[in-house]
């Protein structure tokens, strides 16, 4: 399935601006919709990525650290890891399995599947000192909802990306992942088309959804203040789960 | 060191096509420029990122797979995955260390150290059936020579990225990655800076060569045509080699 319709000549990306600071029950949907508005943003016909941080916070998938009661193997890793074990125990609760383990680093496996650092668990940037920011429960529900309240009446459709910041093995430095997609086929399968000499290409399928999230990265500056990223040019095409970017254990050469 | 000025509000990606069937000797830059020309854009404070093919059709890294006598391990490679003993030969001499062996799949530490499939030995869409397009010898290099030959005069300063496609651990799909890179700071490292609630950024060092990589790959939509993207929005800042993005081996969980 092909996720963006033809090959655009040019894409423009937009930042949104000027969101409150998210809290639990906000509606994300019309604060997202007042800051494109503020922006002349129509969000019609193109890509709304949005941060994961605020899509968890607006959800509620916030822990307040002095609520948590550490376990015996949380407390022996915050001991070896100079770490706090109330956040070490809330990302324990996330995994599914640990995948490795280096000096002071945990790489997880989270019950959704994605496997990156601390499962997700994020303290920078919460409300407060002593809160801990979860992955949303499902990245894909939460894109399929802010794509049914951000639809423009008599709009071209729109799709919605929710995006993280991974790190990955073999290189240095961080870069932004979908974790939820919505109205777009998350992998561009450029299987069985022929390239300029005609001859198939047999194994390229292109993780747009990622580069999508990582095009909208870019002015997404960590902190910076900007939730939100537009990307019109795009014409989405396809639907999909982001879920199916996880590749299978059983398939990974690397777990 | 901060790769981008500023959190930019807006980012524009353009197409540059039009470019023929490069061979070895062409002068990509003369090319490259033409085709900014014809697109109407001037090569001046922003990023210009090249697909790897291209460059490296122009340094003649290319290989005829007749003049290539297999060893006795590109054979036996051959013989268990169904391959052309004469690619897996080409491979193995741009291989420092296989990481992981699959079924058909060859994941490979390079001479230069990127870890991907094939060592980066790709023979979709090279100008014959029987040639393989290898990697450039040093990327960083190639970008370097292209932004020396591509600056503008009385313009600002651009950016060159040398980009190619990579799968990864854990995800899948492909995404693309800088292999080289000139005039701008691979990583935009955000140590040391304060997030919203004065709380400093310990670990946030965004690759951000890559993130360029991967928003131009929206555009370079696999042979397409389209062979280098130009994006204005971001003023490139700092400068190093792309090779900075390479985790080095010791302190990488996966190898």
């Amino acid at each position: 399935m092909r996720a963006i319709a033809g090959t655009p000549d040019e894409l423009r990306l937009r930042a949104l601006r000027g969101l409150p600071a998210i809290v639990p029950g906000d509606d994300l949907a019309a604060l997202l919709a007042h800051a494109a508005n503020d922006a002349g943003v129509r969000l019609s016909g193109g890509v709304l990525v949005v941060c994961q941080k605020v899509v968890s916070k607006a959800e509620g998938r916030i822990v307040t650290l002095s609520n948590v009661t550490p376990s015996d193997p949380a407390r022996r890793i915050a001991t070896e890891d100079g770490k706090d074990p109330r956040h070490i125990e809330v990302i324990l609760r996330e995994t599914a399995r640990i995948v490795r383990r280096g000096p002071g680093v945990l790489i997880c496996e989270t019950k959704h599947g994605f496997v990156c650092a601390n499962a997700g668990v994020d303290l920078s940037n919460a409300p407060g000192e002593d809160v801990a920011v979860l992955l949303p429960d499902d990245p894909d529900a939460s894109a399929r909802r802010l794509r049914a309240a951000l639809a423009v009446p008599g709009g071209e459709p729109l799709a919605v990306i929710v995006s993280d910041t991974f790190g990955r093995p073999f290189r240095e430095g961080l870069v932004d992942v979908a974790l939820g997609c919505a109205g777009i086929a998350p992998i561009d399968d450029l299987r069985g088309e022929k390239d300029l000499v005609g001859r198939t290409l047999s194994v390229t399928a292109m993780a747009s959804a990622d580069q999508l999230a990582a095009a909208a990265g870019l002015l997404m500056v960590k902190d910076s203040g900007t939730p939100a990223v537009w990307i019109e040019g795009v014409a989405p095409r396809g639907d999909g789960d982001a879920r199916a970017l996880l590749r299978r254990r059983e398939s990974d050469l690397f777990r």
